[in-house]
């Protein structure tokens, strides 16, 4: 049924722990994902962490993503702060730099930044922050040689300011969300925000991917432009649900890949 | 009087703030030195505070060395701590790349490695937490290409760990500091342990850089192998001492010149 | 000219140093006010630090507050933060019953709180967070049978909330800062937002504690309802500018007296 | 069998999260101890797990600790530090404060003072960071007008120190640790230094409380001096452990009952 070309990313956070704290079964999620969104050390992850989750990463073929965040581990970097650009470029810049660094050190390297929590939502519409992880990633590129894209929404503020500064975002979906008729996320403190029936999530994942399209929360058909798709490992079933959407992608014929 | 090849590097830590406060005058000691220790956020600096260091100090023609230390910000760094091997290693990786992606991205690079405060005095007897810093230096020059040394006491378990496992150290010695008969420091905490008569810390200084041998505490005389000079910036009257210094060393016709 | 009978207490911020790194002059403006705002640890301030600072100000009769804040060292709790109310409540509890203990131990006691910066500003139109101070306050007061009350601007949510919950509102004004038509404060980051004439400051000061009024921007004169008057120590000439405040207000035949 | 007055307290740590994270089954220790150490923002614990923490010890007639440790989140407290007494005093004194605060606000109080780690390792044989400690603890006292013991090992320099100043020490055994030929635990990581099988720690438990002896790694069978006992809920199976570690103790006949 589906075009055997159809290919999808699977993203999810990990190396979310800090000293002797622990979130989530990264070893589940390692087995199923194809991009590891790894915790920079602003809103969790310490330096041992994070190598060992690179160490993982890389021996399961996995590609590293910078986890970027505001610095705030009290609040795990979901409270939104007022962050001038410059504070927050040196910031995204440092977190980038540190765990490139501790993932070559393991034989790999980071291939992609995507923002997490209070940040990811706020570059959708912040330019100025917006402005701020672009510029960082940007500076990166620059005396790196790479081109490290930004891993977010395909339409927001970062997207914008990202193909001014040449650099690449790359868009994603997620499965278990319920979309707006202009194809955003319904915030999570609505009801009905986050879909729990797992049939229906992975019926949505698999056409999402195959068919870049979701039904949104009035009923109608909106496309969404997504080259990964994010899935969670830090609630009670989550690794089951996200394991039930790889298998239903893979039966959908779609090639589960990483995209950077 | 002194042979014109006489070269010597004058070393400070630099960009030991922490966001509203500082610590020293960084733009003077600039202007004096030909390596800056820049402090990578774990016991001094943010990474704001490390980008706008790294950008003067690439201005000025400054070398870059990763200031890594302990993770203690309420301490400063000053606190011995037992830290297993492979946390150390992984908190000095994680430190050391994080300056080198800030460094870059101002046009610099990090070009050496030198531990702070605590650690430093660590690793000079202490051959397991060497191992671990020497460990994420080595990691970090394989990953990289590169062939950072660690600016330590010439004498030390980093200096033995180092040799064998391919990362050089580069000697430094201290213009203001007295010395014992074995070549080692006299410990802070005792009389007579800092020198403060300006002339006799710059023909210290002159000696030490043009002969290589200094007078001990006892009266004796002893070689110091060092390639590199420490100066203070962060107290009252020490950018005076440091400006004396350099200056002393200049008149003696000592070439001040980075050393990597 | 003036009546005897009219008292205002000279308020600033203190203790606003963390580990190595200081902030201000303390030991001078300690000479200058009559109620010091102690940096509770959060923002700025730590255990020893405050000690010291209970222990200085008790020596010379220098009332104490607990200048709370949001959690945020690096920003020097000077960026707006989304906290929930129950977490803030907690946050501000914590600070309070902290800097009580230490005060005690020194033969003092907290007095008033005062909230700092980004939190300060918040909670004039913010009635959750303010709701969040106030309740910390109000249970404090409750376990302990005593009535802190708040230090902040006369007209604001939390002043409002205080009163609803039986927390009592003080009053401030500002000696250095343009008023508003509303006598409210002109922005920092507004062009003549801060007066740096000391003429004109010391005479603002005089007619605000005299005279209960101050020229707004637009020349009409507005009413400022405060029993005490904050002023700096932390920025170049802050200490000379307070002294010429107090010098001028005991001039007038103003008594400087704390308010708790 | 066994006397009917014998009674022991049970304790156990409790509230040893941070922002998003939790470690160990607070709730079902809850109903097991007598007594909480709760962690007091310093190796674990934020201001809103501490009120919860409190409010539900309260709510469950248990007692609550003041678990005092280093400043150290990263190591969870139990890395060695060296703290000069004044610093240690003050931070004990922060923590203890603020957790007497939060508990005053829910109802309880602190009624006794645990260090953590390896601060509560430190002071059983380094006799200024247990001045230190105790220090904080007599200032309290004398402040507040209560007299808050030290829960630590029977025989330590915290216990000769604390005699010496007036504050009480609690001495506390361990159900499921090895204990040398002198009475103190064998270092963890000897082998055999924690006991695994149940039947043998519940027996052991019975026997420490109700004969106050145990027999010693060597086969020797030592004094105990105890009048709380120690149970772990952080690993797997330690609840279980715990749970029947109570009810082996109440079976025998000894009534489990708070100390302070």
């Amino acid at each position: 049924m589906t075009h055997p070309a159809v290919r999808i990313d699977i993203n999810a956070d990990l190396g979310e722990g800090f000293g002797v704290w622990r979130l989530g079964d990264d070893e589940a999620m390692l087995d199923i994902v194809s991009s590891a969104n790894v915790a920079c050390g602003f809103h969790a992850g310490d330096p041992l962490i994070m190598r060992r989750t690179c160490a993982e990463a890389v021996g399961r073929g996995v590609r590293i993503g910078a986890q970027v965040a505001y610095r705030d581990l009290p609040g795990f970097g979901r409270r939104p702060m007022d962050v001038a650009a410059d504070e927050l470029a040196a910031e995204v810049l440092y977190q980038l730099a540190a765990l490139d660094g501790v993932a070559r050190a393991e034989g790999g390297r980071v291939r992609y930044v995507k923002p997490h929590g209070a940040l990811y939502n706020r570059i959708v519409r912040d330019r100025e922050q917006a402005a701020g992880v672009v510029g960082a990633v940007a500076a990166y590129n620059a005396a790196h040689g790479v081109a490290l894209p930004l891993l977010t929404l395909a339409t927001s503020a970062a997207a914008e300011v990202g193909a001014a500064a040449g650099v690449l975002t790359v868009g994603e979906c997620f499965a278990d969300r319920a979309y707006t008729p202009e194809a955003t996320l319904v915030p999570r403190d609505r009801p009905g925000a986050v879909i729990e029936d797992p049939e229906e999530v992975a019926a949505r994942a698999v056409r999402m991917a195959a068919e870049g399209r979701v039904r949104a929360v009035d009923g109608t058909d909106v496309a969404v432009d997504a080259r990964s798709m994010c899935v969670h490992g830090d609630t009670p079933g989550a690794v089951a649900l996200a394991r039930s959407v790889r298998a239903a992608l893979v039966e959908a014929g779609v090639t589960v890949e990483a995209f950077a």
